[in-house]
């Protein structure tokens, strides 16, 4: 069987075309690495890299894309929305198939401690390749961004998992470590009472006592006069997309609402779709080798 | 993008293990083809192989089916449970990736005028191949059997689509044509009153006037003391597998009665179950780009 692990990097480049192009390029070039999409925000300054490869592919590829950053960004002089702390600053792996969350969290200890040794980088590791509870989250790691970054290092408790004990120069800290895919996923509903979607939201996700892998809000679609519940899913085996669906419609039910539909935007792996049908034709002892398309694979 | 083309023949051979196997090996030598599956049933005296492969290489591997078939199996002194009117009986070609129902049955026709010539046997068209719609349904056309089979051509009507207008003397009439794939497809009731499932199964099924691609009948699960609506469902796109789950769940509670569970014998296309999750979740403007593993797969 084949092995896919998936790896997004965030650089802290997303309005010079020629550096965010040269960069796509040095991980393009890695052999056995396919970059599937590269998406760049200039109010951010930010860029999100997509590719995918075994595990000796995805490693190169994030050794070359550190290499081709290193060289064009400098934080010294990056502004932007978004919070960062590194030139490249964020590379979760992902699994996808044929591979374990522990090869991934493997894989991210053993890149962070190169990239720490080849660029003199310090390097966090956060999610499930992070030991320590306190550094698991990436907004506990980043927070004080950049500009705070010497200081917080100095702190008890913030010694990098690898790397220098003082920040790079030009480059910062970067945070490395794995996590299951993200499923970006809003629910519309029939009305424009922002309070309904924000009270749904507080619900249903994890930081006000809701579901663990799920983060929420509420907001308005002014152009259609409706409210969304936008959510980041970010464990669906742990918390499934059929119950938080469910969940959402029992409470805006309480309102006297009705979801109008819901939307998966950017990729979605397989398997979430199919517990999905599972769950609700209530189907009994279903195997993944029972979809013609998995066969067609296997027997590759 | 690739194109998968799945081809089910039956041929009418369940016992003699060294002729089924010299059956397949002649299919499995062919390039470009896999073999996926071998199943026979010897009270049925009947086996049913699955394979795919482009249009070029299922046509090779259908013919290679009937040069190996027709060597070994002789009507004349077959017996079996199953109805049959041909050594190989009946040769479905099912759309799955990167092809259309009308190449499926342009390829039905192509590979039917072949048979019919290079081994002088008739060949009659069906299903979506069919241009007949007496001739549609592989029931009508079989009726009668290998038996009756010289009788019947003599009728009025019954002229083969291509080939002799008598049946081959050992090898019958085939029948050739595309479908779409099947789904065995068993909802389990929390009783074991089998007239409520024999009257679920009328009112879902298309012969008595429920849904058209729903062949569908009430069984007794003996081992279990409850009740089964057993189910083929033969256009997954057209009568989805929500719908008919949905029917079933509201028929069933008419009687008081509730769905235990439901379970897909074999194979499932992904199409099938992607919908499904579309539906309770509302969800709305899905691409199948958007599953991961296809993106992953259309990059190849």
């Amino acid at each position: 069987m084949r092995t896919i692990i998936e790896c997004v990097p965030n650089i802290s480049e997303g309005k010079d075309r020629a550096s965010i192009d040269a960069i796509a390029a040095a991980v393009r070039g890695v052999t056995g690495v396919r970059l599937l999409d590269v998406s760049s925000d200039a109010s951010h300054n930010r860029s999100v890299l997509t590719f995918v490869g075994d595990g000796p592919a995805v490693r190169a590829g994030v050794l070359a894309l550190f290499e081709a950053a290193l060289s064009r960004i400098d934080l010294r002089s990056h502004r932007g929305e978004h919070p960062r702390m590194g030139a490249v600053d964020v590379v979760p792996f992902v699994p996808i198939e044929g591979v374990t969350m522990a090869d991934c969290v493997a894989l991210a200890r053993k890149v962070g401690a190169e990239v720490a040794a080849r660029f003199q980088i310090p390097v966090y590791l956060y999610e499930e390749a992070s030991a320590n509870p306190a550094r698991k989250n990436l907004e506990d790691i980043r927070r004080g961004e950049f500009e705070g970054l010497a200081k917080k290092m100095a702190t008890a408790g913030w010694t990098p998992d690898f790397g220098p004990a003082t920040p790079h120069p030009s480059a910062g800290a970067a945070v490395i470590g794995a996590r299951m895919p993200l499923i970006a996923y809003n629910i519309n509903l029939a009305t424009d009472r922002l309070d309904v979607a924000k009270k749904i939201a507080a619900a249903i996700r994890h930081s006000s006592g809701g579901y663990r892998f799920v983060k929420a809000m509420g907001i308005t679609l002014e152009d259609r006069g409706i409210v969304q519940v936008s959510m980041n899913l970010t464990n669906f085996e742990k918390t499934p997309i059929f119950r938080v669906f469910e969940t959402v419609k029992r409470e805006a039910a309480r309102y006297g609402v009705a979801i109008l539909e819901s939307e998966i935007v950017g990729l979605v792996p397989a398997a979430a779709l199919m517990s999905t049908a599972e769950f609700y034709l209530q189907i009994e002892g279903f195997k993944p080798a029972q979809v013609l398309e998995n066969k067609l694979r296997t027997e590759n």
